[in-house]
């Protein structure tokens, strides 16, 4: 298996996606392809290990030369069509030719959801790809489709994020028939905008022949201790969810580390409960967690955070080759085709 | 000042609401009237305090006899129009007819807002009356408007939402120029959907002259830590917002309590530190906040949270005395007459 990184995407580029494909190599069974400026990474790897050679650090990395960046201020379909030797386009080319099983990328999240769908390609019968985040929540994770790609959504597109869900669900967590609810601000059938009620008409009535667990309108409260596996909603207001979701978690981390360090008896006297509160922490993390999967496109593609630090590229990488070897793409790809 | 509260709405009616306006009682300098069925107030006092008069448990308290209750699955309208001697209506009667000063209630939200717009009836220039949801933020809480009762909006909607905002912030909570946001999923000015790049556009051409103090696009995950005092946004996508944090904070109770009680061990070494963990667990509790205050109706209305329980009546009921004391209804239709 050959992983793509974009090592020049990303708040915290190039160092921490070095870093996070040097943690990443040993625990992978696959190489790792560092894409971006050969001479950039190259200096990197020395100031950072002291080796000349990338293949000294771990044997299974290499660098593929791109001697252009994608900025974040870049309009994304202007820099896929003329940034043609940027780290990314020259990603997708490589995925597109097979040099590579998936690419992984922090960078401009437009440039990254334009890029798959015109060089690598949609899925025929799926009319939008979409974002597949992770979100924590009690005991495992779940899974938010559409969490950021596309702005305005009809029901098809809803109906069609919960099949490739399911499927996404099925394949990599093994739950044999997950429970697909849709994001909406009350449980009743007639809630919501105009988009979930007509949304809800459709999954209610297709959902059986496409062999969908279609559990209703989850309020977003419920979301995370129900057991339910996945909610679909239009990409507007998944990122909505998705983001209140990180900021809540970045304000409980601040609000507790400052409850502690009130005084110093206090302080001393949290000691003993440290080790609990760090599982605590790290059981709210995204970064526990990984990137999203880009599903609707014929590769796999993953969008990992743009302020990815090396633990969070270390863990999307990880998840990146589980995505690979459960043939998620091929499966979405077969069960469609079948419809 | 009299407070009016109604005593059959709500998951916990009316214990509840009985017991949070009996722990008002000595707290507020006003008047409780606890509307509802009398007979049945009356034997819940007797059981819950022993004694015959509601006057003998506290002074200020009182009954308003009502004798039917609007229930969570009637149909708004409907039941605004047919249920004339119900709690909530007759509530509402009397806060119309200068027999009270605020109207609280927990009971059907859809009802709710639709009473307090036909009966009591909408500010002039104001074409949406809409939820002000206070939810915690760093070191003080964020209003977030609309939280729930506008499912579509205009452009406009927002632009005055914003105004209320800016009107109650500065009454409220003293603070002199509030920062308002708009609540999107990037900051760049061409982001989000079609409501939000229109609202922007007006917001930013507006604002300077009704003395908004826009501050542009906000992502949920900044919302809570840097220093802003309100965000606007459509009801639906503000109940979205708002019911994620509710379900993340419900996560981050069990996750901590988990945690800590892994072992006999963790159990015993998290003793010292519980005091700074419930300091914690305070500041995340949207029960310390109190209800949402219905913003563009000629009277105050607050909407107290449907599953609450005594304490959070009892803050709700706090939050509705400052509501009146600061003139905030007073304020906004003069402020808007203006314009």
């Amino acid at each position: 298996m050959k992983i793509l990184l974009d090592a020049m995407g990303g708040d915290n580029a190039p160092d921490a996606n070095i870093k996070g494909a040097v943690n990443a190599a040993s625990k992978v069974d696959a190489n790792i392809v560092l894409i971006g400026k050969e001479d950039v990474i190259k200096a990197r790897i020395e100031q950072l290990y002291g080796k000349d050679r990338i293949e000294d650090v771990a044997q299974n990395l290499s660098i593929y030369n791109a001697t252009e960046t994608i900025e974040m201020e870049d309009v994304p379909t202007m820099a896929i069509k003329h940034k043609k030797d940027s780290s990314m386009v020259v990603g997708f080319n490589l995925l597109k030719r097979g040099e590579g099983d998936v690419f992984v990328s922090a960078g401009n999240s437009g440039a990254l959801l334009t890029g798959a769908t015109l060089l690598v390609g949609r899925i025929k019968g799926i009319d939008r790809p979409a974002l597949a985040g992770i979100i924590p929540a009690y005991k495992k994770g779940l899974v938010l489709m559409d969490s950021g790609a596309n702005t305005n959504c009809k029901p098809i597109n809803l109906l069609q994020f919960a099949q490739m869900a399911n499927i996404y669900i099925r394949n990599t967590f093994g739950i044999e028939n997950p429970k697909i609810g849709l994001l909406n601000i009350g449980t009743e059938e007639n809630k919501g905008n105009d988009l979930t009620k007509e949304s809800y008409k459709l999954l209610k009535e297709k959902s059986p022949e496409l062999g969908i667990n279609f559990i209703g309108n989850i309020e977003g409260r419920d979301a995370f201790t129900d057991g339910i596996d996945a909610v679909v909603t239009d990409g507007f207001t998944g990122n909505i969810f998705l983001k209140a979701i990180e900021g809540i978690g970045r304000l409980v981390k601040i609000s507790l580390k400052e409850s502690i360090k009130t005084n110093i008896f206090t302080l001393l006297g949290s000691i003993p409960c440290l080790p609990s509160l760090k599982k605590f922490a790290k059981r709210l993390d995204y970064k526990e967690h990984g990137g999203a999967l880009f599903l609707g496109v014929k590769k796999p593609v993953v969008k990992a955070h743009g302020s990815s630090d090396e633990r969070l590229f270390e863990n999307t990488i990880k998840q990146a080759e589980k995505f690979v070897k459960n043939q998620t793409v091929e499966k979405i790809i077969k069960e469609i085709e079948k419809i």
